[in-house]
């Protein structure tokens, strides 16, 4: 059986077992105070368009992103995100836990418009019962989104601007970056997502990593004693070089670029099999993940041989299902996969 | 001018002023261990139908509100409720605050169905990733509704129905109970909500007292502890029989029902004076709110000697606004409006 | 029976039930927004010496306490106060509920000491792991203690200064503000309290109303949108003018003051007839709450008469017990009370 | 410079590195349900006596804490641990920031004693005003404590007999649980903590593995939705596979065991170095933990080649500091430092 059900399936990328088998030998200081860490943080900061950043390195994305809201907000914010924002449906309620709303908007293929989130902070300004109401305050946004879909540089810089006339922060959901980076036709690079975010995350552990995001706070206000929200929420590993170590190889020498674009070259080919066969997409994604809506009996066939994950019912008997290709994707599969989508 | 904005614009009846007054050279136990709470808990459980309920008094409607849902939830347990919820919209997000998510659901004028509740809860069945999503625990529904609206008998025991099914706290929000109560066309009692509740409040704060708020729990599984949840969430007054008092005041002889019964009589005639102008409502409401739809001409009209409330804007250049009437309603003020609005 | 064993254990001073009777009948603007909020803000603020104060008014100790304190920390922050301290003792972990630790400091009769706040904060400044612990930043301390003791004006000077070096808050609780403010050779005013402290707030539960505390806030950085704290805190009461009127009540004219200084005044002559019939202190108090050391025969006959509380036995078979004088003492039951001293 | 400061300055036991190395061209299911966790389950419960045991794999010995302590407590719980627990001084208030209140008792070199906690639960039964107190219910201790001492077998059984009089749950801290089973004169077996606890973890992270905690779970009060509370607080592993195959290699043919007994054979013998050279300690430890005091010349000395962790002043110009020794300790290096002490 060959697994697309997910991109994080497989453990890591050899370059990273290297690293770690040459430098187990070695020790180093605890809690994310050593060489790999401040290594890593350099090689991404050269990344970023020269604006100042700080980087820490935490363990996955629900951490992550919990994390960077309880800094972020006081008691009475809430959080801007689309329905099917990862936080709004995909963490236990961690944001909620953490004490804050969510103020949910719909979205368009997965992405929050500029317009509906100016819709909602003007909407607060204008209410005469704000003590009576949550203050959005941050808006979550994912880089790629939960369907797949990018952001073009354009929307990004139309949701910084609303985020800054409405002294939001801007905040990237980057579990995926690397694929959404790599987006077919996409024209975002990380400077940009520098340039507008408050804050974002580099996604290690669907990208190559076998744990790990690294949070990038452009913003002032939420550098301040950041390390005591990761120690209290959990986050600081005891062997925090293990996440500097793992970060500082998929950023020497853009091996993060070059595996994340191959998983989506590999993706775009899934795809326009798909396409060939008549088959259609829940969302049309130029990245890692393609949502196929499927008959049961295609289900049944590609299902004999390959693991792909059940998203929802999608009516007249078919079903949305998503196939994922991520840097662990291996050529003779997808082969075997596009043969096998072309014979049904 | 003459305010109708709202119902808790006026001190108390003074039927509980004069039992303030009476009771004053008196000394009492404190935290609500006093004679008056416990008489006044009798009072109200003669009401129930004979179930066995705890009462306890608490300050106002958002401390009821989240001190009940704190008490009856595990932290990766959520509350159903609609999307004109009064813990939703209106209460500075206390109920995430306290780490709870909320699972908005489509309302119809202002209630939850039954159907709607028990998808929820068959979708959570149905997850197969079930500890990625919060789990609806608790059913919270207004009675009546923010819009004025009420369940009928055979509603309420439908969504008690489904409750049971799903092992689903059911708790109403009683801030306007008496109102609801006395709805034009209702048919439901105290003993229906509390055979069907397994916690709801009898507000007293927009029912003739000076503040506070009757909760009642019905379920074993609710009242053991609760006083502790009350002290740590700020809802003890150390004078507590000022709370009990005014209850044994309003229970003692049906004053709460026959107030409100009058509030109500007296906001069927503003409704039918509305009706008969042509001006149409918002959603019809057989309680003693009752949100117009004026033009902008009527609302200055009116407003030279009328304070009502201002809700949304209506389309067309018509507004939807709020006249409330309450247990301190002057029968010239309703002459007086009925008047104004024939005259418009 | 005489209760001696509390300070709001009556209902209210007179000149509130009447001015609850003669505004019954008026109409006011909810949640706070009123004239006599208003009026009881300038009077209060009156009493300030001129500082620029913020004042609102909620329903209770603990919830002043804690929302303050919420609205004062970060997740990471902490709170110093004694072991004694109402906020640990007595609130059924509410500050712990609002997510923050508190520093325990051994007291002196009751009191934080400058010297013990300053070696706490340095403690943190000098932590080589500071990420790893709490960051004190509020100072808690009741006035009078919960022993009934007083700072000194020179004592709370230097407290102030102290948390001004260190940057700390300065959070007075004056549940008893009134009854310390009279104490016997006390030398503080509230102009002191106002100058020292960031917030406070002036009790009105035990000295005179029927319920409420004027909270105070003089540091800039905690006033920024404090009414949403309190709403979503529970603390926002729908007929605030309720509160505004009893704190202007007491304000006007100096009522407050005076009816605190006689309660201390008898408590003065109740003090000094333990003493002289050679009955210990657990603590010397100058204000209204007397803790008495007796035997159990002395407990049952003035038991017999008198209610007191129980506190704690304090060995060789006496047992510590309070009598509390408030501004509701009859002056005939401590002529009462005194004679019985002197007979045991 | 040879690193003595901690146990976790070394990324894993060869044998996992090479564990992850043969399992990464595999793929496997997410979240912790794939056959590793499966198979290190098993071998963790063949310890355990017999005994039915949940058992989960978390990240990290804070998130371990505060994961199981939201679990097993309600909001007015909570817990008791002695001032030197490790929940209370070093992991940022995240019991407090989780809600919950710390009982913080005396203890006797580090240790709980079963007296000091039936005392505390014995004054909460006998207080009179429970509602304004929280409620005892939990009890942690950390085996070994954070001195390097350990619970006696009978010690363990009288808490445990404690906390089943009073139903208090009892939860053993395991971050170097291998160090404790192996120590110096100790009798506990993880077979006597699975009968004695409620609830505990075994270390990965300081015994062997690159990180990780397997939390197991003896009380089925506990178990219930166990994973609901993991995902929300932020410690489920994607690729979960990689905590279950470390604690599986480590439980296969007792490696965690062989490596940890050998680090407190190391320790012993630097103990003994240093009581020969007439250095005392500021506790007796017979687990790898190693608290000397030195002065500063010795410091300087053993500075020039050693890196060890500095705790606190001992007076008289002399300073206690830590030396650790782990799994990852070389004999050379224990050679060196013996001749260095030696030669002090």
């Amino acid at each position: 059986m060959i697994r697309w059900n997910n991109d994080y399936n497989h453990g890591a990328h050899p370059a990273i077992l290297s690293a770690l088998q040459n430098t187990n030998e070695q020790s180093y200081g605890g809690y994310g105070l050593d060489e790999w860490c401040e290594k890593a943080a350099a090689l991404i900061k050269a990344q970023l368009g020269g604006a100042n950043a700080d980087v820490h390195f935490l363990l996955g994305g629900t951490q992550a992103n919990f994390t960077v809201i309880n800094a972020a907000l006081r008691p009475y914010q809430g959080v801007i995100c689309t329905e099917s924002g990862h936080i709004h449906v995909h963490e236990t309620g961690a944001i909620e836990h953490g004490g804050h709303k969510l103020h949910v908007l719909k979205g368009v293929v997965g992405k929050l418009t500029a317009e509906a989130v100016a819709a909602e902070a003007q909407a607060f300004l204008n209410s005469g019962v704000k003590e009576h109401i949550t203050q959005p305050k941050l808006v979550y946004i994912s880089f790629p989104t939960e369907f797949g879909t990018v952001y073009s540089k354009q929307e990004l810089e139309a949701l910084a601007d609303v985020c800054r006339r409405y002294r939001l922060y801007l905040f990237v959901d980057g579990a995926r970056m690397g694929y959404g980076l790599a987006a077919d036709g996409g024209d975002v690079t990380l400077a940009d997502i520098a340039r507008c975010a408050d804050a974002f995350y580099i996604g290690g552990t669907k990208c190559g990593a076998l744990m790990g995001e690294a949070v990038v706070l452009m913003n002032d206000d939420l550098k301040e004693n950041f390390r005591s929200y990761i120690k209290q929420n959990g986050g600081m590993l005891a062997k925090g070089w293990l996440l500097g170590l793992q970060f500082a190889t998929l950023f020497e020498d853009g091996l993060y670029f070059s595996i994340t674009e191959q998983a989506v070259r590999d993706a775009m080919r899934i795809r326009d099999a798909f396409l060939e066969r008549g088959i259609p997409f829940h969302m049309e994604s130029p990245t890692n993940q393609q949502f196929a809506v499927l008959d049961e009996k295609q289900m049944e066939t590609l299902g004999a041989k390959h693991i792909f994950e059940y998203i929802a019912p999608a009516g007249e008997g078919r079903h949305c299902v998503r196939f994922c290709t991520s840097w662990s994707t291996r050529p003779e599969d997808v082969e075997e996969l596009i043969k096998d989508i072309k014979a049904l």
